[in-house]
């Protein structure tokens, strides 16, 4: 898949973003992504150049014949331009760091982009379920069958003691993140989010922005994720992480129906500001499209914004991100290109729906 | 006219609010007042309550049967509510001063609101002609034949020496303020104002806000006005104030020229954002709607914004007052219950106009 070949992707709405799901009106994707080394290899940071190629050629052939991984689309990440590879970083389908320019790192992608395995990433593999709306027991279910095909034909590094050998310490046992994206509006508007973001970290789960480790909240979206992944079977661990997650849900719900007694006309004016802005504006940043986003997605959720799909929002939140607007526009464009460029694929978006606003 | 009477006003479109007449895509209004005392009464400050009665009795029935006052209306200021007064005020039929409660102070105004002469203000007589665009001229033509008109019929106090007397010194000679509103957003966007203002300044010209003495800037529009009375003719002051204007008004089209060139996606952004938002926002304040019209008029002149009457713009001006508001909902409002109503007035009024909004 050359430059040319990966703009196709571009308008293909992948399967984590398509809006369904349960609890989709506040979660908006579940992920399971594990850690995985192959015995016989030193870690990826250790390898020479010629051990990596050997990685990268014998890992590539096993996943791509796997029964789960039909019609998957191989990427050898040398082989992409930069615009190209960042795509793949803003639609999840490979880590910032594996983004990054350099030899020996590839990406075996599902036809659905459901599933990801990153190739030579800090660990050999690493592979990611990711879905629409709560659905963490089935993303483990999913990656653990692709997990399974995988050991079947590879020779996992594997410590009876302490389980998965991972290259970084806090990932040995399970080799197993789970993590939702998860839409706090009510809570962050009603200044509630605080407190409860402080129960989940002493609960032992980590909060972080939507672009994963190191990245800031924005657009009210948050990413909690299990830190422990030694000492407790999988099974615990998602029970841990559902239990907590269900419980924000509730906190959420709550805030919400608070705000729709108390302050509707503060929000109809923020989803209506959202909404017009959206609509005519000339020059958005990325940072206030996830902002905009946010009230659109509140106000869809709401009942106040109507004949909206939810998926059209999602496309906005993926299309509206730099790489993507280049590969759009074909060209590399400046920050304010860009912006202009943004503000121009959000009006067309929001032209072609028939949507109606709820006035009164 | 009693409260209910009064009603029919605020659907009325004033003379001055037309949207016609020369320069009228950066002159708002033009505006001439003549301050004038009759012989035989001592200054209004200094009137016992039966002398002030009298003397609005007096000059009422004068005023009245002016052959350019046909079909006029004659308001007792203390026979008003509230917000009747507050009303006139906002229309710049009465000043903010005349529009306190108190006894023994009327206004007279013509039919089109072009003409009102206020009774027992400051001064005896306080005659203003307010016309729409630049039409400094004609509005002092007009002033001047409803002024010798009431020459005709009662004493003016006039000095062969110094002129008009008036109650404060500033107004002695001609008793004349010219004035125009002018909309300058192109200065104020290309930080070219304050340059501009200062040689006005220089010049014996005074700048305001838009409501007049002592009121700041807001939407973008001055007012700028004679501060001398005395030494000069009526043709002299006027004359001093056209040439000034038309240069200031020459500095703003290059200023718009500018931006068109240089600056023509951050103009559809500010002038998008602001329709978008009067569109579909749900509590708008009155500074923020002074804003938001002042960039849906550019927006108009510009041609970026199509098929909005400049009328409907000037309305929405007036309606979006505090007063205005209160009495279109006949009941008293608290400022956030007042800003909701404006934000849905401003809503219903933008939905009524078929509206283009031209993208590219």
């Amino acid at each position: 898949m050359d430059g040319l070949n990966l703009a196709g992707i571009i308008h293909h709405t992948a399967a984590w973003l398509q809006g369904t799901g349960p609890d989709a009106e506040i979660v908006v994707s579940s992920r399971v992504r594990l850690a995985r080394n192959i015995r016989g290899y030193a870690f990826s940071h250790a390898l020479t150049p010629e051990e990596a190629a050997g990685l990268v050629e014998a890992t590539r052939n096993a996943v791509q014949k796997l029964p789960s991984m039909k019609k998957n689309t191989f990427l050898d990440l040398a082989e992409l331009q930069d615009i190209d590879r960042q795509i793949l970083a803003e639609r999840h389908l490979v880590s910032l760091e594996h983004a990054q320019e350099g030899e020996n790192k590839a990406v075996v992608i599902s036809r659905d982009e459901a599933v990801s395995i990153m190739i030579n990433e800090e660990d050999h593999l690493r592979l990611q379920v990711l879905l629409s709306g709560f659905q963490l027991e089935q993303a483990w279910q999913k990656a653990n069958q692709v997990d399974e095909e995988i050991e079947g034909v590879l020779d996992y590094a594997f410590s009876p003691r302490f389980g998965y050998m991972t290259a970084c310490p806090t990932n040995v046992g399970t080799g197993m993140r789970a993590s939702v994206m998860i839409h706090l509006p009510a809570l962050v508007m009603s200044r509630q989010l605080d407190q409860v973001l402080q129960a989940v970290n002493k609960l032992g789960l980590a909060v972080r922005g939507w672009s994963g480790e190191g990245t800031k909240a924005s657009g009210n979206l948050f990413q909690i994720s299990n830190q422990q992944t030694l000492g407790k079977t999988e099974q615990d661990i998602l029970k841990n992480i559902i239990t907590i997650v269900r419980q924000i849900i509730q906190h959420e719900r709550t805030a919400r129906r608070g705000l729709l007694k108390r302050d509707v006309s503060l929000l109809k004016d923020r989803i209506g500001r959202a909404f017009g802005i959206m609509k005519y504006a000339h020059i958005i940043s990325s940072a206030e499209t996830m902002n905009l986003i946010s009230n659109l997605r509140i106000g869809i959720e709401l009942g106040i914004l109507k004949s909206i799909d939810i998926r059209l929002i999602n496309e906005l939140f993926l299309l509206s991100q730099p790489a993507h607007i280049q590969k759009i526009e074909r060209k590399e464009l400046t920050p304010m290109e860009r912006d202009i460029k943004r503000a121009e694929i959000i009006r067309k978006m929001l032209k072609s729906e028939k949507l109606q606003v709820e006035l009164n």
